[in-house]
């Protein structure tokens, strides 16, 4: 199975000194789970939806030969709500979503896909209320095109792991403490693991 | 500082269950020297230099914006030498010298680049004469344009940890162990070294 993981600095796992990241994390559980799979780290800080939806498909379709299944994972949508250094968005809230359903959109005919919502920028609490207003309009587009979401703005804003790491770095991105965290967070999430092929129950994963 | 590795399956660290590979774990390492970088995985499976010239420049460009340095490090030709199912190498060596002049020659004109030669197939001792071959002449095709350039053949296919993970596995990709041996050569590199911003010797760095 080949697997691309499209998004942001968070994808790549900034802050972490492991270099794993969730996603290294979560790819990691998934082949020491015997899972024959082959994961593509596709995120790029400061990238918004618009700097995606630029990119993902020429990135992914050179990592998705034919003869073997494909999976994509999108996340993103933290950078478009961050400030533009003049106190607005970089990107308007239907400026993400219009590209968020194009990516989205096109993502799903191609493989089974899945969205992580936007990361809290945790010092910055307008832009954060702007992430959280996006979380639940993305929710809805991903429900309306079939794709499982899963919201972790409230999860990572109240996880010390999280925002405590952050707090020791730059302020916003976690270390491999708040990383793991959420790499367990998503590996508990069922849409992930029918999307990877693991077994459905956590407690199975973790024997 | 931001840097790009762009090659094949061994840069992307397929076989290794942790999910790091050479590169994650050289990352690792500088990281954990306290080196601010970020780094990008841009290794692909069975990707041959002609596949890496038609990718690799905006794959690169996306992820190095203007304001911090950049760096970039090239493994690719194992292959290229690899039979194409019909007893014969999948590019000729004529093919991949032009290829891999083109892309060194704009890459050193980017940022300061580095190649690390191919690593062996082994299961294929035709395979494996051929990039032996391939190995001489992209490390005098490097001499010429000023790349530093690591051959790594030899070292492989005389290192337990490398031979011995890849008999476990496929054949050809080792597992953690291989690839951990993998990073510190590289670690080791004067070249490598001096291009991360390390100290410049390796007692340095395990201290």
């Amino acid at each position: 199975m080949r697997i691309c993981f499209i998004g942001d600095s968070f994808v790549n796992g900034v802050g972490d000194d492991e270099a794993l990241g969730w996603r290294g994390r979560v790819t990691a559980a998934a082949l020491k789970a015997g899972l024959d799979i082959t994961a593509y780290d596709l995120g790029i800080r400061r990238n918004t939806s618009a700097d995606i939806l630029a990119r993902w498909e020429a990135e992914a379709t050179a990592r998705l030969p034919e003869g073997f299944p494909h999976r994509l994972l999108f996340a993103f949508g933290t950078n478009d709500c961050a400030d533009d250094g003049r106190g607005k968005p970089r990107l308007t809230l239907a400026q993400t979503l219009a590209n968020a359903e194009t990516i989205l959109a096109r993502a799903k005919t191609l493989a089974p896909t899945l969205m992580i919502g936007p990361a809290p920028i945790l010092d910055d609490g307008a832009a954060d209320a702007r992430i959280a207003e996006l979380e639940a309009v993305l929710g809805r587009l991903c429900d309306r095109l079939g794709i499982p979401f899963l919201p972790v703005l409230d999860f990572l804003q109240q996880a010390d792991a999280w925002t405590q790491g952050a707090a020791r770095g730059d302020g916003t991105h976690p270390d491999a403490g708040g990383y793991a965290l959420l790499a367990r967070h998503i590996l508990a999430w069922p849409a992930c693991r029918s999307w990877l092929g693991l077994d459905p129950t956590t407690e199975g994963h973790q024997r």
